[in-house]
């Protein structure tokens, strides 16, 4: 990966090659075959890169909209620099798992408004984020910045986030530094980076940026939205079987992975290879495509259905299983995938431990 | 330093001896110690550890106290959670940088207010954050905690940390999400980690906590409180002298660095050798004891002199070199000293490049 944006096409062509029903190298030599391709199901994946550090934005419009209508009134619903700045935060490098990783479901002090004296307890707010994650292939010194126009050559690919979110450990705890612990319990991701050249026909243009238009470092004149879908399902934890909660879609984003990275630089900020960037939850327009259960549920006061369980969540139970994927049909008629991002909520192993 | 306490306290008690005026093998081979003793200044000095992940808090109630009176007035100058909760959010481990290591002045987004209309420009409100850094010698695995009747044996040591901040970018960009350019262009440490060991015969009590006591998990029985002098010195761009402009002490902190890894990993977050974490800005109680010029300047309202350079500041200028020191003279007669935390302003490489 860090040795740059020449070296992933020539491989990247050299694959596609190999692979093509033209080449008789693999296609003739069952022998080549059997060694040269392992299926899926017999390897154990691992995250695709060492993330030296994780930073998460908050780049839905839609997203941003429903949060700030919950908290703080239609009036208010986005703060002054939201349609300004690609508002973004530290995360944390050293809980991102690899699809398949259960996690256990994390307590802290939370308070039950209007109280505001806290008290220990598991989470009772327990919510996924579909998000979707860029990974740094190519960096920069400390106080050089990247150019908005030179961005796509610093990012290797895109994979899948589901950025766990204990919301009630957020809400008491993030005045006025940000998330924490409310975030840091686990964050996992899809097991491979999807390159930005294999999605380079799925581009798209993003949401009009024209009142305002963006300060002139974020100002882009070139298609960088891409057209994927993004489904999360859940499997309740007496279910047998995964049903879809939303559809949402990558083309949704206000602001584009190439403007994030060159925000994160604009002070000299400095990136190294394997770094890893993520979008913020992305939900659509309707109700059907928004990507948590904090908006699915409107912060726990309307229930979720599911038709084969019937069953009803407003936040995750123990044994739910989260699972995410993204995916589309290219006109020559081949879909490109994602993987899984997939997660089961285990039981608390401090439940009333304070 | 990631075979745990034991073999941390056998090399010291190995290095203590060898360097004992009772020991003669060191003492009487001049041989010996031109191969085994080598000046510092023969030296360059690196990052003590590879760090991970690094995370900053806002430790001191002091502190704490002169940012909300500024920001939001006397009456609600602490947040509710701030008795409740070491507050803290995830920092940047990539820009971190070893003492002489000189930052460029960041550039980024900012408002003069009333105005929520951003421009772009170089800060003009450059400043230092007065930190100590502790390293985690020991960590734990994803879901399971550290007590904080245990989190001195995962601490291996101290060190010196300037958290340089960008006030005026991160009061623009802050909300809701926490501080993200505004620190993310450089933090200064010193260069060797003063293990807790050495620091023992120090600790005193902190803070009195009973007004609320803290819930359990944060509760500490014996004294976590470190007495130890923090200086800052200023050499302003036109003088060849530091001059001080500030004294704090380690023991003003509210919560221990000990209670800040117990809540660190109270949701089950897991922690890696190298990890860093900082106090946040020490503060004491009198002008003279402030971390910052945020607060020595009382946000730029009054000037802080300068008796041999004849110069004023209320932030940092261009050329002005920023070093801390830590020291405490032990009743045996020794001094304990963290070696330097420095770093010199240089100019924004980009100045009017919106
Ligand atoms: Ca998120
Ligand atoms: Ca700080
Ligand atoms: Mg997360
Ligand atoms: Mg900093
Ligand atoms: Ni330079």
């Amino acid at each position: 990966m860090n040795l740059g944006k020449p070296v992933w096409r020539a491989t990247r062509s050299a694959i596609q090659k190999l692979l093509s029903k033209d080449e008789a190298l693999l296609r003739d030599n069952t022998e080549l075959q059997a060694s040269a391709l392992v299926k899926q199901s017999d390897v154990t994946m691992h995250l695709p890169a060492q993330v030296g550090d994780y930073t998460d934005f908050y780049c839905s419009r839609e997203h941003a909209t429903n949060v700030g209508i919950m908290f703080r009134g239609k009036d208010n619903a986005l703060q002054p620099n939201w349609l300004h700045i690609p508002v973004g935060y530290h995360g944390r490098a050293s809980s991102l798992v690899v699809s398949g990783t259960n996690l256990h479901r994390p307590a802290g002090q939370r308070v039950t408004p209007p109280s505001k004296t806290p008290f220990f307890a598991p989470s009772a707010k327990l919510d996924f984020e579909l998000e979707v994650g860029w990974f740094v292939g190519q960096g920069n010194p400390l106080g050089k910045r990247i150019d908005v126009a030179d961005a796509k050559d610093h990012i290797f690919g895109l994979v899948l986030v589901n950025d766990w979110s204990a919301r009630d450990i957020q809400a008491w705890e993030y005045v006025p530094l940000g998330p924490f612990l409310g975030k840091n319990f686990g964050t996992t991701i899809s097991p491979w980076i999807v390159t930005l050249d294999a999605l380079e026909e799925f581009l798209v243009d993003g949401p009009a940026q024209t009142e305002p238009a963006p300060l002139k470092y974020l100002q882009e004149n070139k298609k960088s939205a891409y057209d994927i879908d993004l489904e999360v399902q859940i499997k309740p934890n007496q279910s047998a079987k995964f049903e879809r909660v939303t559809l949402s879609n990558l083309k949704y984003m206000y602001w584009s992975v190439t403007q994030q990275l060159a925000h994160h630089t604009v002070n000299g900020c400095n990136m190294r290879v394997g770094d890893m960037g993520a979008t913020g939850t992305i939900s659509g327009p309707e109700k059907e495509n928004f990507g948590s259960l904090l908006e699915l549920s409107w912060n726990g006061t309307q229930k979720i259905g599911f038709q084969e369980a019937k069953e009803e969540r407003t936040f995750l139970q123990d044994g739910d299983e989260v699972n995410m994927t993204a995916y589309k049909d290219s006109p020559a008629g081949y879909r490109i995938g994602f993987g899984d991002c997939r997660g089961k909520i285990l039981p608390c192993l401090y439940e009333n431990d304070a």
